[in-house]
């Protein structure tokens, strides 16, 4: 190999970590839109095919049931009313063809004339990287109530690597 | 071409994919600070031109209306009273010189002791790549109060490309 | 230096302000999880040795005494109660070994079924490139309460570059 052969490998190597950060960046910003537009489609698809949605109001697994929750009576009747599904900028690992991502999700309601924070979770994504690219196997979220186990999800998302992931 | 130089060539166009991505995160990121601080020829600066904020609580086109608005006595007012607009990460597609960018927009206000989330709006970004980088040719916002037309822009930022963006 | 040195170098350039950008979010994305979870060392390692951490309620200096805000009574007693430090998606403009980092910090309180904006700060991070990574040499926040401090703090953050950082 030539120096400039190895400095290309070296190149697209970290090219390759910057397109994983940006991708997972780009799932994770669709959820929202998805969800609050009630494309059920849609949101079901950024899941694998077997993937779970542990969102401790309720949960779910597979598209067709992930789907099933965006098109049910409880969303419907937020999003008609008015709301938001806002998750804000993740902390990601990426170990080969696997990954995790871990956030905060936050639903915002319509109330009178102005909105209030329905809730605030501790969010977790274990993804996998698929021919399609990024999906999600397991999300979890943990309700900030003072449960240890929201403290215990967000501690585990930092755990195997340093500050610059 | 040899094959090192079209892996080169493959490299620029994930790179150039990467740039814009990251731009358009710098352009969105820039408006709250902007607008907050009261610098309006700043804001004014991240659209085109002839640029329009369709608003929602009005529209404003042209930079010179835009700065406009934020020197206005109800943007002031806001801002001297506290408060905060804040953008959350997008969702991205590129196409060639153009873009859209779908998010959503949040204003606390200062209340007593605490915050108010005063609107939440679902935002669409148009944008237009310029010799000067990426440039906002249309915002609009919709209050999220159950109107199917927030439904209606959040469902069309989705559109046209999967999950990777 | 052959043309496709020439293309390479220049790629290398591109790809070092994205490893920049996208490192300085994973260490701002880091900062609300180790806080929320009371890891107190994880969050103390964001900053250099003698980093400091101005909150305006209160001013550390030294990774030991940024600890020991997170092990204290005050951030204790929110983290059982339930919290969330929210950062959002910064600006930043990165000059060589040095960069500054702007965007909005959100506390979040559990209130009774919902949640509370207990504050919202404009924040500023200069941050140090270290053999380690990208640390915090000082950060600052400022309440949005309308005090001229929190307009300046935003302002500062875009100088020195256009909207494209």
């Amino acid at each position: 190999m030539t120096d400039l052969e190895a400095v290309v490998t070296a190149l697209q190597a970290r090219v390759q970590h910057l397109d994983d950060q940006a991708a997972i960046y780009q799932l994770i910003a669709n959820y929202g839109p998805a969800a609050d537009s009630g494309w059920s489609a849609m949101a079901a698809s950024l899941w694998t095919d077997d993937g779970i949605y542990d969102a401790q109001v309720g949960a779910w697994q597979g598209r067709e049931a992930i789907a099933g929750m965006i098109d049910g009576e409880t969303h419907q009747s937020y999003i008609h009313a008015g709301c938001a599904h806002v998750l804000t900028m993740p902390y990601i690992t990426v170990d080969g063809d696997t990954a995790v991502a871990t956030c905060y999700g936050q639903l915002f309601r319509r109330d009178g004339e102005n909105f209030r924070i329905w809730r605030v979770t501790a969010t977790r994504w274990e993804l996998h990287r698929t021919a399609g690219g990024w999906r999600i196997a397991n999300r979890v979220n943990k309700l900030l109530d003072g449960d240890a186990s929201a403290r215990e999800l967000l501690r585990r998302g930092l755990m195997h690597q340093g500050a610059e992931g």
